[in-house]
């Protein structure tokens, strides 16, 4: 085996932006190669399941059987439960498809049971044919708060039954100072055939500064000593996808790439920024800049992507200096 | 008003059978004029949500939403949750539709936060219009168990999983000396407005035995000042549906509409047979006795059925000495 095909790579995922960037690493790369680290501050009980948006997210896309327009849920997915709910009075605000439901009532069951949360997603995966390990951050609870001008929202009751609509004004991660880091996880950045770690175009602040604020991650990604690079969320002043600029304003933060490498600072080795902030490419203090074609529309363009992310990372140094 | 329509009526009943003269009874009388009484022994706790089949037949069959192939289940079910969960390695012995687990879902949700199951059943029948009173014998849980020749089985492994299979040796209620009676049914057993207690034709080994287990409620029953009768479950010797004449069979008991008048004894005053049957009407010692077609095939049959049984009832005084 040559020495590239048996390196590993980690990526740090929120949602869709960083699910669909691991669906292309996770076919760029040999099975077994790629570990996904997936942020569970958006997770929540709902109806009595535990649900776990992001997890699921990059489950269903790694195994093929996202929701292609959505970029979540599964696809050909049906509601009848969501509609037999709704009849009897149920809370329908956040909305559970039938097929998707098997996945949050088995899980629910077996986190009961006792089972942790990276077993059971082991389990999912496997069960789902993915041929990468996805590593929740944390097996104990993180709950994101999102502060705004309505007052302390839990997260999905800022996304989701809010629509984002109010005013952010910071985030907390409730239960992160007592949860500990993934094993997995650790394990994976400790792994000598690690070549090189990517944060994906997630949201900084509600995807990736969760995962940053597991004790222990931050500084296992410090440490580490293959190249750390980061895919800008934002392209061209505006989030591909989510509330990213939107909080940003809120924040009194100009959207742009620029402010993603000061976001990640120490962290990052590279950024990949999109065609559109070529012109941004200079002004970036710090990292390695690549720019690509970030916006990725289809099976192709995330493929093509990862493999310049991973070519990216291969021809640069672990910065020194920290 | 006159007074047959001002009169009420409390029809016990386990699963199919029971649901069905229940339904013919509900449309036999005017709103509100209708208890059925279920029996709760069924109850289980599976895939973490907690499952009523009884209440369910009982409340999908007056709702008009029940499957009528099966008698059970909603019509029009979709299996989609079902499918999802097996493919993932989940447990499919016990089959929830898509619709079905609308109820489960928030049946234990709402149970978890507190309230009864009384509670719960009567804001769902709310939800699903219907114009009877349906209530559990017992908010307290109270779960059939089936001595076996393979040992004891819990009833839905006993009913589904193993499909009736093992050799029956007894029954026991597990949990029923503590079980209150739902104080409904006892003020419904107690209103001066009541005219008369329908047996329906369900199985009286684990459908009506568990509900004249619960202390309290066969004392009310035996204190009545209102006709009692039952339509007998059994048929030509069969059971019209599930598992009684094999349980008869097994506990050396010779299927017959005369054994049910045996097994009710001192409650009944008076019981339907079934025309098949007439050869037996002479031979049966106690309660008057009803001759008339009880196979009920469609909702024609039902609402004749509950208007003889009613006409019977009204007919009857409460037999004395007791």
């Amino acid at each position: 085996m040559n020495e590239e095909r048996s390196s590993k790579v980690l990526a740090l995922s929120g949602g869709v932006g960083g699910a669909k960037l691991a669906s292309g690493l996770h076919a760029a790369l040999p099975p077994g190669r790629l570990g996904v680290l997936v942020n569970t501050g958006d997770d929540f009980a709902h109806l009595g399941l535990s649900i776990c948006p992001d997890l699921d997210t990059v489950m269903y896309t790694l195994a093929g059987v996202v929701n292609p327009e959505t970029g979540w849920g599964r696809a050909g997915e049906s509601w009848a439960f969501m509609e037999a709910l709704a009849a009897i009075g149920g809370e329908t605000w956040f909305r559970l498809g039938d097929k998707d439901m098997a996945v949050h009532v088995e899980r629910t069951r077996r986190l009961r049971a006792g089972a942790s949360l990276s077993a059971v997603t082991a389990d999912l995966c496997r069960r789902f044919g993915i041929a990468a390990a996805v590593l929740p951050m944390s097996d104990d609870p993180v709950s994101t708060v999102v502060d705004s001008d309505e007052g302390s929202l839990a997260f999905q009751d800022y996304f989701v039954r809010r629509r984002c609509e109010p005013r952010v004004r910071g985030f907390r991660f409730q239960g992160v100072e007592a949860a500990r880091p993934n094993p997995d996880a650790l394990a994976w950045l400790a792994d000598p055939d690690l070549a090189a770690i990517v944060i994906g175009p997630s949201n900084p602040f509600v995807s990736i500064a969760p995962i940053l604020a597991v004790p222990g991650l931050r500084d296992a990604l410090m440490r580490r000593r293959v190249p750390l690079v980061a895919v800008s969320p934002i392209v061209g002043g505006q989030a591909i996808k989510g509330p990213a600029a939107k909080m940003m304003d809120e924040l009194g933060i100009r959207p742009s790439a620029a402010w993603v490498a000061e976001q990640y600072g120490d962290l990052l080795d590279g950024l990949v920024i999109d065609e559109l902030d070529r012109g941004l490419a200079d002004s970036i203090r710090g990292p390695r800049v690549l720019v690509a074609q970030t916006v990725m529309r289809d099976a192709a363009d995330r493929t093509r992507l990862a493999g310049e992310v991973l070519a990216f990372a291969r021809g640069l140094e672990r910065r020194p200096g920290r």
